[in-house]
């Protein structure tokens, strides 16, 4: 008692026994008062639910200081590896499953193709190719014949859609992988014909892990999950005066379907790729739905 | 029902017309089944809990994919902004409430002189300077005398304990943010004599804001919150054998007591600076208490 009327700060309640820590709830309180003076409706209410389910994160699991900077660390690398050619963060939100779920949420009452998640490594201004080019500009894998149609809800086709292709090569790697590629390879945009059509040339996708070298990959090893992405095609399909689709097309005879690192795979984007009989190479046929924005 | 036929991806059930959205617990189902593998059970804990938290923010708030970007971008703003001299990280953790909350769940067993947060500007190896010296290696403020005494949690003296500290100065910065500043200004280690006493003078403390040029600036502006911490010092007390303990002691006469930004005020840690009557400056005694490791 003595020590205890030499500190004040020593005179608190004794501390609980279980994993509840009360005093917590006091700084919770208090950041979501100062929070609900966001002017901003929709700032406010993200940030109060941010504030909520960090807090009770940290409370739930009782994270230690020790682990607390871990977290900074690892949150730290995460942004410095990101840059221009390279984005970590977006690879950590992938495997963490928060990508696909943020694409869910959009599709909830979308009717159109199913979207699935961007990925690191889009990069805009695709060069606009002639219908039935080839998107890959040195030999990348098996040639691979594209088709289909961009229609609307009611199955009429959209003229004048765009469908803006990347996808990996053979060796699994992206032109922005990928300094000696041609910055340009296997990306593309196609423009739909009256008839709403469109066709290019690629390859076969092929299965390829994610970047592991970074603190994701830290992050998949000490989980033991696994790195791989089901083989797949990325397309964004763009009309005007429709809502876009970001979306990809996934080889039925890929060994990840049901391990897809950043849970992308949705059944109605799996696609059966054709052996031609005549010459080497696949075909695969797929049309794209979009829906009218509102 | 003709356009269902012929894309089967559009045969899925109705969307659901409120804010529920049934098929993302489909992907924290799938992400908590691959964390369950995580060898190391700690990490398997917080990582499962992670992915609910994560999750549910989103489902909760319906995160867009347009808000989502700019998290993204954010995050990796806030990252590459930190290197040796500033971790804007660790500021964000400090504005969010996080970090005094870790302190808070550590401190929940803790007996001795309450914690609070390190904060971004601690450095380690400060000198070790003699008992009385001054830690001000040019004019930095109003002079003030700061001593006392650690204690074991009977009262008894611990000697040779060390008492590190750091503040900034009357214009607000702390040297590690002042590249003109002597690298050590403000700063230094004391150790106990052998009735456990410590001494050093410093300056009076000053308010100061936090920095705001970056994403975290831009964050308290947005939600309209100050930026301002109330007047304080830094030490970190450690001694063999005992548990360290990080904490501040705060001026009475600040201004920010009741809105300190990162929620770091606690009753115990807020000191009278005592003025002196022969000549320009302050004193303040403050004994830390603390307990031996188990």
């Amino acid at each position: 008692m003595a020590i205890a009327r030499l500190h004040p700060g020593l005179s608190r309640p004794p501390a609980p026994t279980g994993g509840v820590v009360p005093p917590s709830h006091d700084i919770t309180d208090r950041l979501v008062a100062q929070l609900q003076q966001t002017p901003n409706p929709r700032l406010r209410e993200v940030m109060i639910a941010l504030a909520r389910h960090l807090h009770q994160f940290a409370i739930e699991i009782e994270l230690t200081p020790q682990e607390w900077e871990v977290g900074i660390e690892f949150l730290t690398a995460t942004g410095q590896l990101s840059n221009a050619d390279r984005q970590e963060f977006i690879l950590l939100s992938d495997v963490l499953g928060l990508s696909s779920l943020v694409e869910q949420i959009d599709d909830r009452d979308r009717r159109s193709t199913e979207s699935t998640v961007l990925g690191p490594f889009y990069r805009e201004h695709s060069p606009r190719r002639q219908a039935g080019a080839t998107i890959f500009e040195r030999p990348s894998g098996t040639p691979t014949r594209y088709s289909g149609r961009v229609l609307d809800l009611d199955g009429d086709p959209i003229a004048g859609a765009t469908v803006d292709v990347w996808q990996n090569g053979a060796d699994r790697l992206y032109a922005a992988q990928d300094p000696s590629a041609p910055p340009a390879n296997l990306r593309g945009v196609f423009t739909t014909d009256d008839a709403g059509r469109y066709c290019f040339v690629g390859v076969r996708p092929v299965d390829y892990p994610v970047p592991t070298d970074g603190p994701v990959g830290t992050l998949l090893k000490a989980t033991s999950r696994s790195e791989w992405r089901a083989a797949h095609i990325h397309a964004i399909v763009r009309a005007d005066g429709y809502r876009p689709v970001t979306t990809h097309l996934f080889d039925d005879a890929s060994d990840h379907l049901d391990s897809d690192v950043v849970f992308g795979v949705k059944d109605s984007l799996i696609k059966r790729f054709i052996r031609h009989e005549t010459d080497e190479g696949y075909s695969v046929e797929h049309d794209f739905v979009l829906e009218r924005l509102l």
